[in-house]
């Protein structure tokens, strides 16, 4: 109950500064102003708080009122998750073509990203992405036997297969992503019609359920001059995001 | 006061997953006994915890006790901006040879990501930077005049800019990142020692002081193979990493 208000409170601050009724540099109602606003104890508006200043949207505090430090809202899991969803929060249409859905061994690299032995059974689909029907990218996914052969009943070309996962059981809950720059290789090359060697943005990522379970590992290869990822960071917020040193 | 504890709570709980003192899966003590240990009232341990919860380090809480996410610890402002930083938080030594320090006149691009006039004089580097002594990026960085005019009293080849400006003065607040893959032009080609058009990890980053002046823009190219950048993302946090479409 006090975990659903102070996450009310944070959401709704996020959404004043997303609709820009707090701008930039605005200083956020006081403590005691928010507690009688949600009818609520100190300790759900300062996590509330808490949470916007490690995300890095508010500054102050400790006695000097919160002040409104950037309008780049962080983005819910789901948006650096599912391409679909993430085409929806920016205003433009989301589109595929499934140009494969097979159930084949594992080779070594996805046994080891899924963590199953190699040669045993995964499902992979292969995907052409576009953006307002622009082709933007190219998604290889591969999933666990009994999480894939849920997409035969699926039809890949007709939106997310993380929403239609979703919608069958399969709780998306951590994921890690890696993001890097390679050369188009020859299927590449082909479906995203671009050069052999062109310099593609990629990003890998699994996806795990609540219990730790890896169930898909997505490498997906943007076109050229497509697609940026983007952060602001501050003095006084760590950042999640790592910089890695190939060994 | 009550900043500076929550800020040492925190610190010292992500120092502990770091040094593997609280393993992933761990159980932290209970707010109660964080109280005792830190002499704290309850508002500067709920505050630190709520930080580690919003940088995904920490899950459970709300009458749950809350446990290790995971042991990789967001990095704090200087270790993504500084590539010296960087280097030694994870144990390898830096090095750079500077190319080319000069005063000239802000190109149309530059210009704009400083926020100055066309033509108006600033001024930039051109290093190669080093891991364990292996050729790993090509940095391009220009300042602004007053900022950049103290590097003709050091020696850029001796280590970090970043740490050097700091010493005199400037304090380096915010930043932008911006993260993209590009092939590699004739200038990348020839001192990072790859074909034209290979396929390079970009990093741009626009840094500015407290105050909101932007000081610096750099644009950093990684070489092939050498470089990446992850994010471990939850379901219940948000991610400050954001996918941008090129418009």
């Amino acid at each position: 109950m006090s975990k659903a208000l102070h996450a009310a409170i944070a959401e709704s601050i996020r959404e004043q500064i997303r609709t820009g009724e707090l701008a930039v540099g605005a200083t956020l109602p006081s403590e005691s102003q928010l507690c009688e606003q949600w009818n609520s104890s100190r300790g759900p508006v300062r996590q509330a708080l808490a949470a916007l200043r490690a995300e890095g949207v508010i500054a102050g505090g400790s006695g000097k009122p919160p002040v409104v430090r950037t309008a780049s809202i962080p983005q819910p899991f789901d948006t650096l998750l599912s391409y679909s969803a993430w085409a929806r929060a920016i205003g433009r249409t989301p589109g595929q073509r499934t140009l494969e859905l097979a159930l084949r061994p594992a080779d070594r690299l996805t046994a080891s990203k899924l963590g199953v032995e190699e040669g045993s059974p995964v499902v992979q689909v292969l995907r052409l992405r576009y953006l307002d029907g622009e082709l933007t990218m190219l998604e290889r996914a591969t999933f666990v036997e009994r999480v894939g052969r849920l997409l035969f009943d699926f039809d890949c070309d007709s939106g997310s297969m993380w929403a239609y996962l979703q919608s069958r059981g399969i709780g998306f809950a951590t994921a890690s992503h890696i993001i890097d720059a390679v050369g188009a290789d020859p299927v590449d090359s082909v479906h995203l019609e671009v050069a052999e060697g062109a310099p593609l943005l990629r990003q890998q990522r699994t996806a795990r359920t609540a219990d730790g379970e890896v169930v898909e590992y997505h490498d997906d290869r943007y076109r050229p001059e497509s697609i940026s990822f983007s952060l602001e960071n501050t003095l006084d917020v760590r950042t999640t995001l790592m910089r890695n040193a190939r060994s």
